[in-house]
């Protein structure tokens, strides 16, 4: 059997059959606990109160790009584009720890308790990080990552308007979800790949295949990621958490697991993870259970507005939610929310709580940013929205905006 | 078990499990001669050259569509609004009998052998028998498909942008193709179904299944149904049956199938069928083996040009295509034709059997004659272009024409 | 639309398309916060380490289970067995509420921290709970659980060889896994479905699903459910819990959410929950999360064995695990025992929280307790045994016992 | 893009995704007019007059067990086994060629018109005469397809208990039936192989899906390939084709296509083929549109039997048929035969052609000609019935023989 066969573990996956880990290095980033803290972190965050199936982790979706990442190299050095080993195992290292820097709820995280941090930050300190620990074996990988490498193109299958990481989340979130909509052809896109200029392009005649993947990202973002139910909740443990560190912040007593009351407690900005090695381990503690365990202790906490809350997610029984066109004028919501307090004989900033609005938006399509490459038999490039004869993606890209309304059952009449 | 288990037949279909017998006189219809025949008439005619798995028959699809057909009654009556029995037997068996009057090879075959008789008429024409032979168990079935029936909403389960054929045809051909991208989530939008002013719409959440439905179906237009190696293998099609109709007419000797000679012998029109009745029994000798069982002796008939073009056929050995945006010049057509003409040492009359150009449309959503039906929470309904708010459906429904230019590979230096 | 819309709720399920609540008072148990928290006990515990998609939950489960039962209730009517509304409601309330007292981990659970109580009796605590709180409306559906309803089939629907628990369990399990070779055609099972002398029967022609489901069943025992890692986290998870109740019992401080605190602190026995009440309320709150969160915070504790067993979960560092056809010797047990003691400088009896062995036994098929029976079309009904011609049930009844070994990794070299 | 992108052609399937054309020689094989016809000969013959999805052709199935060697050449590279370039070429081809040699309706064919030859024997003439053409590029193929290659494991690829071949067939058969209880997780065997000693093994660990496998097969012989339905038409279609050829042999005029009418005037034996290189070509010519036109036509012949018989065949109202475990007594068969003689007024010989006999035997696992190696982590190999310490593979290996009863429905109340 030889050497070759130590290391080479197989992960099941409902969605490709089989998953083999290609190469010694991969095996033991996967196997470091930094990575399989991502087992304990949903990628869809709070999405399963809608879709019961949307269970699956950043750790299974990130071993499912690395998959298509592996697929896509062999494609492109059978058409003859050369990549080294040592490119091959870059890109595969790259792709693996893209989102190692997420934390639980990703989103809600970002908007109650910590501050001005993203992933993409985070994931860069991580890879420093375990670039010490495993010796520079990952400096081509982070150069990848960084856009930093001499081949553009491997950047490109990491982080694109193509890249391995949508491919296999949009799939991967279609199939959990059973949303079939979704379903993105990654296989016949990967097949259409090739490189022209250092630049990733899609062969002419995957044309509508394209098409499909952006209209499928486009149904998946209003069917699923911006569902309004799943706005309703995530709006939800956002103020459970800004409450929760406002009554810590004011002194009061509060349940909270180690890892969480560490962020609670303190304002922790980018360069305090700089500064602070340890706080980096820390985070790496914090995942979904610290968030909803404490959630469930909170619905006995003495605080009305917190225990409320609380209540809400854990019994799921959430806020209702309304989609606007426009903006919802101050005084509806001012009004709302005096209705409410008057209700529950609460104060009318407390109500605000149960009571609020907020926009989101999403374009299928950035002009401005992003790029598609298609090419043509005569060897000819051009971007997506010149060579698409029929579909106008100039009316996908435009951005759209909605707005919409939070607030508990009682008040559906008032509305 | 009683009498209802007696013709409870079920049939294994891979894309939905089982399709269940709902009623006697669906059996009946099964089992006659006339339906059977359907067997032996693919879906989609000569595609599986360019996908080789779309073999199913018409008889599958309209199992499939009458299944379809069973849930969405199932879920309007849970919603309820009223079928009664005799209707749903009705709409059972209209959908079942929709596709009866196709011949093999539908599209080469009107444009070559038979004339002015479209499969719509040939389908009363086979129900209207069927009825005498049932003793009018059919009424209601053909009032419905005939939309002559009070409730308009059937017909448009059978007939209409939204129909069980469609919903079928999409998904089954899908399937067969492999094409995942044409995938149709028809439980979603059965699910969504719903009467008002006794028209089908879909509820408003409902949407973006519509969207994409329509989406999916430009996508099979362009990747599957006017593929261009389909076209240009359905164009070689058209060409050997007039060339073995031009023989005929001019006395050669020419071996045929009984079925194919009657209609290789005569010109067709629809008032024969009316006046004859043992040609609609002629007509329902005639299948695909008729067609391709013909086409392989001809490859040896000692006329070149069909020999040559039924050699084409059979060895899958077929002629070049190439697409284009506006028309092929007189000229052009005219300089490629006498340079066949010369190499093959054939007339320039019969260089046009393997030089030809025409063009195709298609558009995803016509706005003159479609319409689907929005239904919102508020009661109000809406068409589709005026209550999506995002993707221009006028965009798509613009009519796309393609030019494209046949001709063999020994051309392909003189474009 | 009506009154019959109203609660029409449609779970999206990846397994079955859709699931839709069939009746007002399902959708209120489901709402209920007993349900509710089965969204937070996995269905397979710790299998996800092993199948890192098998995260999906009792509440998914039961509610497939519930389709498949809509299912079957809607064959066998149209067979022309008897099923009044009543008893449809009852069998999909005793199918809905058949897991409904499943703890987290239950295996782990029973063998560490409750003692003398399984999930059916807490099953049966809960409906009866709920029962008063719904004014009788569940009692049907809870003699139908009991078996205490007169028609014997309705309970076999909810618990016996061929019950749609197990259905829809090894369908899921299968499908979330990726493990290809469970999949069970329960689809053609139910089709296949009828009642002789008030016993669910099975036609002579579906007897190869019915062979293949038990073959099936066999393999996701061996495959998955008893899957050597699994056992090894399994195990694992039991002397984790064991150590931290040992610690508290000799009151040593330790973090434990406020759920598992409770049951950590005391013994309960099943008459507990008959006298307080209040238990069962508590008991409502354990869920996953309690257990997962306290074994992270564990990894600290100054107990050194705590904090190993801890680490070794969460980073799923997990002990290695060796199968055996006989037991293994005390002395070897010992030897391993001490020279981990010295390895470690650990006393003998800590080290056997990390040196242990057990046996597991499984049989497909049992023939004391099991029988399925088989409706030849002549009437006459037979055990599955008879019935099969070939593949030997004696063999796959025969009950397999298979022994293992667990140890830290450093041991490897001493077995 | 180079040469290397020139003939890389890509086939869609529904199995697997997409097929790769691997090599350029496998591209002019595929190309090859030989190869083309297995494009109109199905896999399962009249299997889907039973189930209407079967339609799938030796060409698709050819493609797909030589995407699936193509896995296993890559994943026995992967593991340090040596497979040169030359090697993995020929054996493809060799994978490719296997069927080549099939005629239309084997089984029907070879009980009735062609005598002592089997489409082993053609595809080897096949396999010679295209060797010629491509100037010696298939003798590599060829030792391996005839085990006369140094390394023999290349041959149980091709031909062996768990070749490519079985691994797509069932896999195929079961997706286009719909029986998903076929299904083999062919990903997951092939992940397991390994070599030892120049033999094929399968690592213990994947001993689960092998037994799975078998079960797989044996479901599907009863399910699908001796369906008894299934069989019925196979021996209407044996006693159609009988018939021809005795009125052919008593000089009657009969319609027949010159590929079908030549086999049907002359007795053509395996000598035959070496000696008249033209007659492979002939053979070549013959598919399944040549046996169905034929038989339509049939159905107006004067000759009471053939036409009775390819009415039934063309109409699907096929005999009955009724399975016994001993064979059927020949008093019995004459008192049929007798009866419908009378019935039909027709003489007591013509009447066998609708009342007959015959048996059907099936064992899972061949205990004398089969061996599937089970490689032990220890580096032990055992063969799979002394590895499996469960499942008794003695008594799946246990040929099954059935006896079966033809007659026209009529006869019913008779036996």
């Amino acid at each position: 059997m030889g050497l070759k066969y130590n290391k080479r573990k197989i992960f099941n996956d409902p969605v490709y059959g089989f998953i083999t880990v290609p190469y010694p290095i991969v095996f033991d980033i996967i196997e470091h606990p930094f990575f399989q803290r991502l087992r304990r972190i949903k990628q869809l965050g709070l999405t399963h109160l809608v879709y019961p199936g949307a269970l699956h982790t950043r750790f299974h979706h990130t071993l499912g790009a690395m998959h298509l990442t592996g697929l896509a190299v062999e494609e492109l050095r059978a058409k003859g584009y050369e990549i080294t080993e040592a490119e091959a195992v870059g890109v595969t290292l790259a792709i693996l720890m893209h989102d190692i820097g997420h934390g639980p709820f990703s989103h809600a995280l970002e908007h109650s308790i910590v501050s001005g941090i993203n992933h993409e930050d985070l994931s860069a300190l991580f890879m420093e990080n375990l670039n010490k620990e495993f010796n520079g074996q990952l400096d081509v990988a982070i150069a990848i990552f960084n856009d930093r490498y001499s081949k553009r193109f491997l950047h490109q299958l990491v982080s694109s308007q193509l890249d391995m990481d949508r491919l296999d989340y949009l799939k991967r979130d279609s199939f959990f979800t059973g949303v079939s909509e979704g379903i993105v052809g990654s296989d016949r896109i990967i097949k259409m790949l090739h490189v022209v200029n250092d630049d990733l392009a899609v062969e002419s005649k995957g044309i509508y295949s394209i098409e499909k993947f952006i209209v499928a990202r486009r149904i998946m973002y209003w069917q699923v990621y911006l569902h309004k139910t799943v706005l309703s909740a995530e709006y939800l443990l956002i103020n459970i958490l800004k409450r929760a560190k406002e009554l810590v912040e004011n002194g009061q007593e509060l349940f909270a697991t180690p890892a969480l009351a560490t962020f609670l407690k303190r304002k922790v900005v980018k360069a305090d993870f700089e500064n602070e090695p340890e706080l980096l381990a820390k985070f790496a503690e914090l995942d979904d259970f610290d968030v909803l365990t404490s959630v469930k202790v909170w619905k006995h906490h003495s605080d009305k507005v917190l225990s409320k809350l609380s209540t809400f997610m854990v019994d799921r029984s959430l806020l209702k939610i309304k989609m606007y066109d426009k903006a919802v004028s101050e005084e509806k919501l001012k009004q709302l929310r005096l209705k409410l307090a008057e209700l529950w004989n609460i104060s009318e900033a407390d109500s605000a709580y149960f009571v609020f609005t907020d926009s989101i938006a999403n374009s299928a399509y950035d002009l401005k940013h992003d790029r598609i490459n298609i090419l043509f038999k005569n060897g000819e490039v051009k971007d997506l929205t010149e060579a698409a004869d029929t579909l106008s993606l100039s009316v996908l890209s435009k951005p759209v905006e909605k707005h919409f309304l939070c607030f508990p059952a009682q008040l559906i009449n008032q509305l």
